[in-house]
């Protein structure tokens, strides 16, 4: 696929998956706990988006492989992979706030290689890969974006989705020593916080406990952009897990020191 | 002033504020400190959104009284005065977070009477007094909205801005409380949670340390649309300091006495 096919279907299935979202917002509408032990409320509009999204896929690209949230890993004979988060942000959704998204990425053998996330209720859009980023917002000029410098971690605006998300053994900790040390940091978010870092609105994210669909349309965004984004380890984030992600590589370095102090 | 005449001239000062932030949103601008002992933005765009706002009522109505964030207190010489905040949540507007919002509040002989909370980019409106809440987005149909029926304190929703923003003795423990109880907490949103309690999408907001201009815009449109929003001891929160807002009294209730236990 070129880049610009990419982009241009990209584009198709977040508007056939706002399509399916935004009447749900903010209407009366059905929530279901997924997990038995914890509060995960998925929607009618979850899984509407991700239908229209699949049928989209598989009609065009019938060699495509696809891997959602809501109905698991479809895999294909060919090389490109969608991997896809059809409302990320699920608790912001059902309390009215508009700070859900849609992700949309593409693996091709395995890598990301382009990404996409709307939120179309504020009518933002921000896509990457291949060494370009841009957004959008309703009907603006697309416009491309950088993440900003940030010298010293103690400059640093930091985001993540909540505290009490980072649940594994010692993640909080380890969390705190970096919000500690930070000039700000905000809670919410989601996948939208990236797109903040990518547009150098804020300098650092840090989260844990993310499935690839979480992350992976965020990856060629923010690399795209300029930024860094890996495993608290440092490693590939492509898999989920804890992911760390800065505008600025001195900051990141910086942080995933006190991570791993 | 009529009920309309109130609401139509709100709205131009809604627009008026909005033309002054938007340009400043999303781009560099300066950041002041305004405290010296934290971290608390004052932009550009408040300065200018509250000299937009003072400028028209003045013009227009030279006997009102207006007390602003950023300007302080202009007494009238009538029975009417406009409580502003600019820029209520400054720190999502310096990460870009489109979730601060404008506050327009008008008293009557010292009394809150009309209410205005606009979100511009976003295009997010919402309105009240009187016994009428209403709501726009965008160029939508302006519609009610009212406050949901919750019946227990297990099953709700709470806002609160950031646990750590309980910086009063003992508050953040007493806010705990209540926390530990609902079915789910999200952090953020400052004026605009009000909002959506107002508009039924959460059901309980708790917050304490408020200005007169962070609350007196949202006390109209939360009461008009079957809210009740309090003191953390029960009483006015006209002045400021905590509040707790519920959609459902039986919550508030509920609340209030696991704040007070």
């Amino acid at each position: 696929m070129t880049r610009d096919e990419t982009e241009a279907f990209a584009h198709r299935l977040a508007d056939a998956a706002a399509a399916a979202t935004l009447p749900h917002f903010r209407s009366a509408l059905s929530v279901e706990n997924k997990l038995d032990d914890a509060f995960d409320p998925v929607t009618v509009a979850d899984r509407a988006a991700e239908q229209a999204i699949r049928a989209l896929v598989f009609a065009t690209y019938p060699d495509h492989g696809l891997h959602g949230e809501e109905f698991g890993v479809v895999s294909g004979t060919g090389e490109y992979e969608w991997v896809i988060d059809p409302i990320d942000g699920t608790r912001s959704f059902v309390s009215g706030v508009p700070l859900w998204t849609t992700i949309i990425g593409l693996r091709h053998t395995g890598s990301p290689v382009f990404g996409l996330v709307d939120q179309p209720y504020v009518g933002d859009r921000f896509w990457g890969g291949g060494g370009r980023a841009r957004a959008i917002h309703r009907d603006g000029p697309a416009r491309d974006i950088r993440t900003r410098a940030c010298t010293d971690l103690s400059q640093a605006t930091l985001m993540t989705t909540a505290p009490s998300a980072l649940s594994g053994p010692g993640e909080l900790d380890r969390y705190q020593q970096v919000e500690a040390v930070v000039r700000l940091a905000r809670y919410g978010g989601d996948g939208y916080a990236y797109c903040l870092l990518a547009a150098g609105q804020i300098d650092l994210v840090i989260e844990s406990g993310l499935q690839p669909y979480d992350v992976v349309g965020l990856i060629p965004i923010i690399e795209a952009a300029g930024g860094v984004v890996t495993s608290w380890a440092g490693d590939s984030a492509n898999e989920g897990g804890t992911v760390i992600a800065a505008g600025d590589r001195r900051v990141h370095e910086a942080a995933l020191r006190l991570l791993n102090a």
